[in-house]
C-alpha cells in the first residue's frame, strides 16, 4: 500500500492546484523538468497527445490548401526592425547567438517566424497566380523572458504551429483570419473538449504588428484565463515592410494582406489541468493515445485460461488500448496506474467474465462501472468513448459559465477578479485605462472582446463611453 | 517558349552536376537559400518528402517499442564536458547562446542531444524494469561549422531524428544497434530506391564517444560518398559519465548501455540527386507525396466533355494526384512542369481517349506511354509505380556497381580517387594512417568497414598487417 500511496496524487485539486496539476504532469510522465533553467523535457506520454494534436491539426488545414514548410531557426536583427512595432514587442524576449564571425549580423533564435517567412515569401512571390499562398510550420519557438517553468503552460522552449498566408484582397485575409480562428474552435472544443470564448484582442493586447488579433479564451479551474490560440490580420503592414509585391490581372504592383495564427503544446497543460482529478490525469478520449486498458484479474486456478480470453478480447478491439499482463503488480495497483495515468477505459478481465462472456469496463472520469456482453464490446465501447468526450466537454462549459460574471460596478469589478473570475465588463478601449485596471487588480488583464457583442454603456474604469464588452480576468 | 527554357534545368547533369543539382532543388521549389549564412528554408514540396520520411520512419520503429519525445534546445556546457570524447569531437561545432545572466551556466544550442537526454535518464532509470528504454527525437540540429550550404546535403541546421535507447545488457545494446540500421537500410533502399553499402566506421570516424559506430553509405552520381545514416553503440561509457545506473535483479547497482542512431533531411538531397535528370526531379513513387497529376488536352469543341472525363478519372484514381485544370497553360507547359516536380505519372486525357475510354499514362524516369483501358485503370497505375520504384533502384545499384572498385595497389589507389570512384582496399585501421591518406588524395576519407569481409592482407599505406578491408572515397 506504501507504494500505492507513493505512486498517486498526494493533494487534493480543490486544495493545491498547483502542486496538484505538478504532480499530474510528473506522475504520469507528461513531461519533466529540466537542468536547464526555464526549459522543460516532454516525456513520451505527453509527446503523444501532441503527435495526435499536430496530425489531427494537420487534416483540418490541409483541407484548406494550407502547406507545411521549415525556415531557418536564426533570425537576423535586421529583419525585426523592419516592423517597427513587431521588433519593440519582441525585443525583450529574444535570445542572442554568440557572434562567432565578426563581419556577420547578430542573430535572434526565432521567438517567431513573420520576419524570417516574409523575407522569404518577397522572393517567391510574383504574379496574382502566386495567391493566396498558405504556409504553416511546425517548429520549437524560443522566448527568454520566462525562468519559471510552469510544465506546458509557460517555459522559455515549446513546440507550436504558425500558420503564415498572403492573400491578394484585405477582404480575403480578414475572412481567412477568422476561418483558421474557427478551425482552432472547432479542434479545441471538439478533440480537446476545452470550452472557449472567441473574439478579438484589445489594442494592448493585440499581436505587436498586428491590425488587429482574434483569440479563443478559457477559463482554467484555478481561476485564471488562459489563451489558446490566436490568429492575427497583419494588414499589408508587414508585407510593405519586407517588399512583398505582386503583378496583379490590371497589371499593377500592389502590396499583398497577410495573416498569422498559432497553438502550442501549452494546449496540453490546459486539457489536463480542466479535466483531471484527485486521481490523475483524466484526457478527453479523442486525444489520448491509448483509449484504453485491458486488465486481467488473475488467480492461480484459472490464470492461464483467463489470460487466454484477456488476448482474445485485445484481438477483439479496434481502438488504440494497451494489455497490462505484468504478474509482479496486483490488479488493484494495475488499476490505480491506469487512472493516474488517464486511460479513458479500463477492461477488467476476471474468471467470471470469463465464464459470462463478458467484461466490466470503467470510465475513468465517472468510474461507473458497466458489464458488457462481447458481442456488444465494439459497439459499447465506441458508445462509452463518445458518451465520455461529451460529457467532458458539457462538464467544462458548465464550470466555466459559473466563473464568468458581468458588472458595470468598478468594486464589484476588484471583488471578481480577486475571486478569481473572468468579468465581462464595459470597456474603452485605450491602453492606458487597460494598464490602470491591471495596476488597480494587481495584474488582470484583457483576454477577450467577444464577437457579436455591442455595448451603449461607459468604460467601467474611466467613464468615457464604452468601445465594447471584455473580459478581464488574471491569466497564464 | 522563352518561359519554357527558363522554367526547365538549364544545364545537364552529366556536365555540371553541382550547378543543376542546385537548379533542380530550386526550381522544383523544394528548398531555397535564405539570406542567413549557412541555413536553407525547406518549401512545402521539399517538407512533403520530409513528412512521408517521418511518417514511414516512425511506424518502422514504434513496431520496435520506441516512443517519440522532446529534450531542449539548450545544453549546459558542463554537460558536454561529462564525456571527454564528445567534448572534444564536438566543440569546433557548437553554437553558444549569449549570456543575459551572469549567474548561470553557458548554453549551447544542441548539434546532438546525448548529453541532454542522458541527463534525464539518470533520473528516470531506477530498475530493470525500467529497461530497455527506447526513445526517439525528431527535431532541428545546428552545426555552426558549415558555412558554404549546400542545400539539403550540408547546412547549419538541418532536421533530423536522434534514437536514444538504454538497455541491461552489451550483448543487447549491440544487438539493436544493428537493427535500427537494419531499419534504416529497409527503410532508405525500399522507399529512397538508394542502394547502400552497410558496416562499420574506422576508428577515426567513429562518434565522439561511441564504443563503435555502424553506417550506411551510398554513392552519389558526382564521384562522391554520402552517409545515410548512423547508429553508435555507446557501451557503458555515457552511462558512467551521467551516472545512469539500475538495480539490477541480483540487487546490484549497474550501468547500462547505450545507443544512439539518426537520419536526417540530407536523406531528400541523395534521394534528388541519384535519381533526378536533366529535365527535373525523379522521385521513387513510395516517398512522393504526389503520385500522379492528370492533364487534360482540351480543344474548343470538345474541352467539357473532356474537363468532366478528367475528373471522372480523378474521382476512379486511389492513389494521391493532381488535375491541373489551369486554363491559361498549354499542355505542353503542363507535361513540362510535371516533369520539372518529379511527379511520377503524368495522366493525359484528351478527346480520343474520351471516346475509347482509355487514358494515357507516362512515366517519369523512362517518359513511354502507355495507354491503358479504364477499366484496368486502378491496377495499371499501382503496377507503373512499383515498377518504376523497382526500376529506380535497380538502376541506381548498377551505377554503384560500376563506380566501386578494388586495389592493392596505392599508386593505383590514389589514382581511383582522382576518378572519383569508391575504393576498397586492406587497411591497418590506425587513424594515423587515415590521414596521411587523406593527405595524399587530397580529402578521401574512410567510408564504411564491409560487414561480414575479412582480410589478410596488408594495409594499402604502411603495408603493415591489415585489420578490415575499407572503402575509401571523397565525400559530402
Amino acid at each position: 500500500m506504501a507504494k500505492k500511496q507513493q505512486l498517486g496524487i498526494t493533494v487534493k485539486k480543490s486544495e493545491d492546484m498547483a502542486e496538484w496539476y505538478n504532480q499530474i504532469i510528473i506522475k504520469a510522465q507528461l513531461a519533466d523538468y529540466s537542468d536547464i533553467k526555464g526549459c522543460m523535457v516532454i516525456r513520451p506520454n505527453g509527446y503523444a497527445i501532441w503527435e495526435n494534436i499536430t496530425s489531427e491539426f494537420n487534416k483540418a488545414i490541409k483541407k484548406h490548401g494550407v502547406r507545411n514548410a521549415y525556415f531557418p531557426l536564426f533570425i537576423p536583427e535586421s529583419f525585426f526592425k523592419k516592423e517597427a512595432e513587431h521588433a519593440e514587442g519582441f525585443s525583450p524576449e529574444v535570445a542572442w547567438v554568440e557572434n562567432k564571425e565578426e563581419d556577420q549580423e547578430r542573430l535572434a533564435i526565432r521567438p517567431t517566424s513573420e520576419t524570417i517567412m516574409y523575407n522569404s515569401y518577397s522572393k517567391w512571390i510574383r504574379s496574382w497566380r502566386d495567391l493566396p499562398l498558405r504556409i504553416n510550420q511546425w517548429c520549437n519557438i524560443v522566448r527568454w523572458e520566462v525562468s519559471d517553468v510552469k510544465l506546458f503552460l509557460r517555459s522559455r522552449e515549446f513546440l507550436w504551429q504558425e500558420g503564415h498566408c498572403v492573400y491578394a484582397t484585405e477582404e480575403e485575409c480578414k475572412k481567412e483570419t477568422l476561418l483558421f480562428l474557427n478551425e482552432y474552435k472547432k479542434f479545441i472544443e471538439g478533440y480537446l473538449a476545452i470550452p472557449l470564448i472567441d473574439g478579438y484582442k484589445t489594442k494592448k493586447e493585440k499581436f505587436a504588428g498586428a491590425v488587429f488579433t482574434t483569440t479563443i479564451e478559457t477559463m482554467m479551474p484555478d481561476g485564471k484565463a488562459l489563451q489558446c490560440g490566436t490568429s492575427h490580420h497583419l494588414g499589408d503592414g508587414f508585407a510593405k515592410a519586407f517588399g512583398i509585391e505582386y503583378i496583379d490581372k490590371d497589371e499593377k504592383k500592389k502590396h499583398p494582406f497577410q495573416t498569422s495564427w498559432g497553438i502550442s503544446t501549452r494546449l496540453i497543460g490546459a486539457t489536463v489541468m480542466l479535466h483531471s482529478d484527485d486521481k490523475g490525469l483524466v484526457l478527453p478520449p479523442k486525444i489520448a493515445p491509448v483509449k484504453a486498458i485491458i486488465i486481467p484479474i488473475l488467480f492461480d486456478d484459472t490464470k492461464d485460461a483467463v489470460l487466454d480470453y484477456a488476448k482474445k478480447i485485445s484481438q477483439m478491439l479496434d481502438i488504440e488500448h494497451e494489455i497490462n499482463l505484468r504478474d509482479d503488480m496486483s490488479a488493484g495497483f494495475k488499476f490505480a496506474d491506469a487512472e493516474l495515468k488517464g486511460i479513458p477505459l479500463r477492461i477488467e478481465v476476471g474468471p467470471r467474465d470469463l465464464e459470462k462472456q463478458t467484461v466490466v469496463v470503467v470510465r475513468r472520469d465517472t468510474l461507473e462501472k458497466q458489464e458488457i456482453e462481447i458481442s456488444d464490446l465494439l459497439d459499447r465501447t465506441h458508445g462509452l468513448l463518445n458518451d465520455m468526450q461529451n460529457d467532458l466537454f458539457e462538464k467544462a462549459k458548465n464550470n466555466i459559465k459559473s466563473s464568468i460574471v458581468e458588472t458595470d460596478n468598478y468594486d464589484d469589478f476588484k471583488k471578481h477578479i480577486i475571486d478569481r473570475k473572468m468579468v465581462l465588463v464595459d470597456f474603452c478601449g485605450e491602453p492606458d485605462c487597460e494598464d490602470q485596471i491591471k495596476a488597480d487588480t494587481v495584474g488582470a488583464t484583457s483576454r477577450v472582446i467577444p464577437f457579436d457583442t455591442k455595448t451603449e454603456g461607459i468604460c467601467i474604469k474611466c467613464n468615457k463611453n464604452a468601445k465594447h464588452k471584455v473580459y478581464f480576468a488574471k491569466n497564464y
